[in-house]
């Protein structure tokens, strides 16, 4: 049946072999309980907190080891991009286009994106209310691409919290398009690490149930066989070995809220 | 099996026939589904927006309608209360002694509905952060009394907005008390309509969906055969005719969620 | 010429001796600097975060604490209330009454204090916009008192924080009556401390130089000889040897702003 | 003696004229105030709300504009750059190259800034806490420049609505470097007309006066000679012929303040 569809992977693409391993993992896990399954590493973290955090391989390396996961693996592969050059050369091979949040009121590069007629993920930001990311997808649609995604990350809640408005999800249906849930980076705490983010891991999985119940169309988690050794983002990813029950719980949910 | 605990009724008692009505009508739907039943309704709405609100028929004639309600319809029956005498009386008819949010860190008023011996329900401040309700049950615990319940009702967001942080659930819990949402104070906008409050009902379905799917113990929802002619909260109220299958919903989800 | 009144005292009558050695200080400083006085002290803090914390002389001695001070140190006093019962004794003692910020909602104690004909000072809720005070305004009108003072003490800001919104003070002065600064509870950090209200001092000086900047009719402050070993509210209260300085500096802004 | 300066112009480079008589006309009120004056206007709004918006003519054309400002004004020039090569491209010409706020946290733009020697004023994340952009700052010190401004310009408060947190300014001076308030974009509501931000102008000024009792060492303000017909951030723009007597007022409490 209809089934909600899994963005997943490790934040970085630490190395090739990492990138592999894991999404030839969270496919077999993916396959097993039936979500359609993209996977998602960034070729760069371009707004680490501090100047000295690991940012990845860059774009012209980044972008081949997509090339392989989604040849070897057989899987569509999202990446995010900061510019319009960064659009138009990672839009040559990955399936989905993440503008992240920060960027979600970029014009350029929102039209960059939507003129490589790939899939295009807007990232809700987090100054921005659920309704005003309809002018979001205007620009989108306006550039003459109608195949686009919405996420929700997180608002802003007062300093270094970031708290989920669960309706959003139904606010943002409403423009048409399937509505993801971001499930490690609303759970991550901005600047509450002093040089970096840190992150309350043990709520992932409350707030991707209770997106579940309250009904979005695909799930986003960051995955790491070692969250802790992770380069970026350790302490919001799931670790890999808890991956597959939380899904089920998630999905089993997610299917009594669609009944 | 195990079930959640419904908390419903009109916000005030408009008429005893309107309170003996809704109860009836709501333990009818809440036996269908196996729900246990609290019926819930105010004598005082000591805190409307407008001095010139409608506040309900006062302490004694209010408690009259309660024990009626507990004694002809046959179910536990719920108020809440403002000050340190309200609770002693309301402590002698009812069920369940509600401590208004606002009122949640009134310390006398907690001592004296703990006093009662009855259960205490005690709504989390819009101001409050989830850990802090840990202050309150102590309260209560150090006054005897460890019968129990909290209920998130949505924090503070900017201004004329609440969100509700689904995190509170599992913090809450920790506690060791049941943890009820209350899904239509939730959605109120707080001095969203200049002289009272607003609400957004088309809302509450959605939250207490994702309540269901983060897991809580109970819900707490104020229901009226016909909302826009009620005489307080009428823009967030659930309209009876809807409730059966709201509750359905929401307990297929709590069901997998609980799995 | 005009000036802006002072509001001062420590937070709880811990003694008479304190509370009359504080009293006297503090009238000398506003005389020397020509701001009218209020001696402001509680003699109940009914709303402590934890139970065990000390709550001062209770009602009665209270009382007859703050006559004495009025009538030693020849100062207006004022005291906040969070009953009928106590607006209706203290309106008896204090020149203003004062209704907490959690309270401000509440009718019948807006009415009560009111009713005594003496001064109303509303704090403005942390859940509060500045225009949905004007509620509480018109509960006290319409109860037949005009006397009303009006008082900003921070909004809300994610959990255990508070951040001043300074359009306050113009949207609030709107409604006729003289608005004031709490730059002490403003400072708060709610449930920051635990079982306790943590504070940042620090910021005391630049929240109440920019409310004389952004224009208001009155300071209020909680002064003690020695704060950490006050016991309420020591993490922001303002030692009692930097006030002088701290207040000429405060109006020297409020003066340029006035011109 | 020591005065703070003053970031002013039109939003947008609407044409050579506007930007010219705007200029010149600031210069003047500045001189004869004593304020050091930098002309501010934009060659592109590249995060608009719409995509219909107006966004300005263009790098090429928008930097001789500034460069004719400069020449024959005779005043610094700044400008806001959104890539890597808008801040190569205007640092040849510009005095200050400013990082939208939305942008503030991405390292190449902020490196890529730095490296021009010219200074640079970050504007601080309506997502972000004060004590964050010592992370901002140390990418662009690691990268070889200490010319450094940094601006308040608001913090996320709930949907649609900004606060200014006065805490910042003593925050963010400790890491030593001059901080500005931008007095106009703080009275956004951001996504409040649905297609555009509207913005508070009338609230302007008590926030500007705010800030200078708080303490701050320049002001920004976006000043148009007719805001309402203006194209961009109209609802907020300071009227020209209003800003002599604002800009007074605000140096007096400035200096009051300072003394």
């Amino acid at each position: 049946g209809h089934r909600p569809f899994l963005i997943a992977g490790p934040c970085v693409i630490e190395s090739e072999q990492l990138a592999m391993d894991t999404a030839g993992r969270i496919a077999e896990i993916a396959k097993a309980i039936g979500m359609p399954y993209v996977f998602k590493s960034s070729f760069d973290k371009a707004n680490r907190t501090s100047i000295t955090s690991f940012r990845g391989p860059g774009l012209e390396k980044g972008l081949a080891v997509l090339a392989r996961v989604k040849q070897q693996i057989g899987v569509p592969v999202l990446t995010d991009v900061h510019s319009e050059e960064q659009a138009t050369e990672a839009g040559r091979v990955v399936d989905i286009l993440q503008i992240p949040a920060f960027l979600c009121r970029q014009t350029d590069l929102l039209i960059a994106a939507a003129k490589t007629g790939k899939v295009v993920n807007i990232k809700k930001g987090q100054f921005l209310s659920p309704p005003e990311m309809g002018n979001a997808v205007k620009k989108v649609e306006d550039s003459g691409n109608r195949r686009i995604v919405l996420t929700e990350r997180g608002s802003s809640f007062g300093y270094n919290n970031l708290v989920v408005d669960m309706r959003s999800f139904p606010i943002m249906r409403r423009f048409g398009y399937p509505v993801v849930f971001d499930a490690t980076h609303s759970v991550q705490l901005p600047g509450g690490g002093g040089t970096k983010s840190s992150g309350q891991r043990e709520f992932v999985e409350t707030l991707a149930c209770a997106a579940a119940g309250a009904g979005c169309d695909g799930f986003f988690m960051e995955v790491h066989p070692d969250p802790d050794s992770a380069l970026s983002d350790g302490p919001n990813m799931v670790p890999l070995h808890t991956l597959h029950s939380l899904l089920e719980r998630v999905l089993r949910i997610w299917d009594a809220a669609a009944k």
